[in-house]
């Protein structure tokens, strides 16, 4: 019932593992702004699975892989489906706490998903352009693809929920990822793919993103337009 | 000029019937919606189009079927041209009629579109289901792909118009289409698919869906967030 | 590297200097958006990449043409880079002019903006139903094709952008698209599609559109309902 392609005989599992991961991570931030956007059960697990899954679709859509993994391996439902009913069943309890701390252990929640966050655009960015690369795509391809693949649940969960997608909003979120995807394609041009180096990619991608958010370092800005 | 796949012999002409059926259904949302956005004619036409056929489109992506049966068939597109033409013609008589009744005749005319929009839900998703299996989808990817081609239409709908979408938000609506998806699965795998059992399928979901609305039931929903 | 499929071998460079054209003339008018959305540096480009480069995408989706070529392409990623590039670079000059002007300048890049977009309008509407016939797409599916390729890039920006998409809005917009999609079927079923009739339906678009944005044309609209 896994329809990973086989990108690399001693990896694929690991591959599946992260993959799980970022599934699980991506859809605990998509049913957190569903609980917050004052959504249902319902409205969770939608959220939490387009948030998970929503890139991973975008990325087979773009590779002709059909149907999507995100539809036919039940295992990355399961991490969604996990992810929803644990922020559904544990939201209460982090509200009070954040009630009683005064915005203390909140703010370490919301530092939790960001990390979290991170090693999901991380982790998708790489296997994104692992799969591009294992279905002939071109450099430039699997280099945008395993950005889109990275960025596509994020951006999707704030459509959905109306909100101006946080990747166009404040800051460097992209630029980690398509430079993650970047890497992969170069290490698989110098031939020296292997499970440490694809780790490595993603260590590197998960570090530069989290030292962006640490130091709220943001792409510069055009000046605003006064006359709307 | 038909790009149904032919799932069961017998029930290919009642498939199209029903397909038929439910564009039009969801086509007529779609045209309720942009009138009471304010939207012109051309307005009226693209939500219409989209509500009616959102939801094929993104299954025949997810199956791969290219060009989608929505561009591709006449029938479908002037089912949602017809809806979107009613409603631009009708509109000022059931708006005067919804003035003299104070409430009551308006309260008739949305309650027979939730009929309607119901009956579209129950028609797809037993359909998405029976054109995923027909294209070799396992079980879970049919269940998903039913649901999805019940729901997308009216997702994407809310999307254009800027609205937070209803599967979101308050009611049991994805809920129905995915049992009814799953419901035709297991009467593949146990081999009992037939006009009738399809015919079953499409009435539970859409009994499940108008009690569902009668009642006012909805999912469970987790505490408010109050820190935003 | 360039994946556009041959369609008149004498038109085939032709073609790709209108869709990179296309592609650039959009590209300003999401990065355009972006900046009036304040938006950063990376935001602009997002938007002007899928400006640019999202009608094509979904054409490509819908005659499964995969990776499509807005991700493989460099070529059309370079044109929506510039775009991005250019706007961000000027955009505080055009402002300080259309502050001295006291609106005159301003109106004057305004209507430049969209002069170029109804340019991009009839570019991608002619070459995304070139690439639908190139593709075995029936007539209807070539018309909607096309039309939904001319549509698509500016749709999708504004939703990004949290707008009403403008095709839904105020114009006939996407009425020229879809009559010059049709006239390329059209012209190709009466065999006498060159690289003049192509250029000469590509004129045609153009003019219309920028008929409909001088006179002010609209669709006509229904009333609009009162009880919202």
């Amino acid at each position: 019932c896994c329809h990973d392609p086989p990108v690399l005989t001693d990896t694929a599992t690991v591959q599946t593992v992260l993959d799980v991961c970022g599934v699980f991570v991506f859809a605990l931030s998509g049913a957190l702004v569903a609980v917050r956007a004052g959504l249902d059960l319902l409205g969770l697990l939608v959220l939490a699975w387009v948030a998970g899954l929503g890139g991973g679709i975008v990325r087979d859509l773009f590779l002709g892989i059909t149907p999507p993994v995100a539809v036919s391996d039940w295992r990355l439902l399961a991490a969604a489906v996990l992810a929803a009913l644990l922020v559904f069943l544990l939201h209460g309890t982090w509200q009070r706490a954040a009630d009683d701390a005064v915005g203390g252990r909140r703010r370490l929640v919301s530092r939790a998903v960001r990390l979290l966050d991170a090693a999901g655009l991380a982790l998708f960015a790489v296997s994104g352009a692992l799969v591009a690369l294992a279905n002939d795509a071109g450099p430039l391809a699997a280099t945008l693809i395993g950005g889109i693949t990275a960025v596509g649940g994020g951006l999707l969960r704030d459509l959905l929920a109306g909100r101006v997608p946080e990747v166009l909003q404040r800051e460097l979120y992209a630029l980690p990822a398509l430079a993650g995807a970047a890497l992969v394609v170069l290490l698989d041009r110098l031939g020296v793919l292997s499970t440490v180096t694809v780790w490595a990619a993603v260590l590197l991608v998960f570090a530069i993103r989290v030292l962006a958010v640490a130091l709220d370092l943001n792409a510069p800005r055009a000046l605003r337009s006064r006359d709307r």
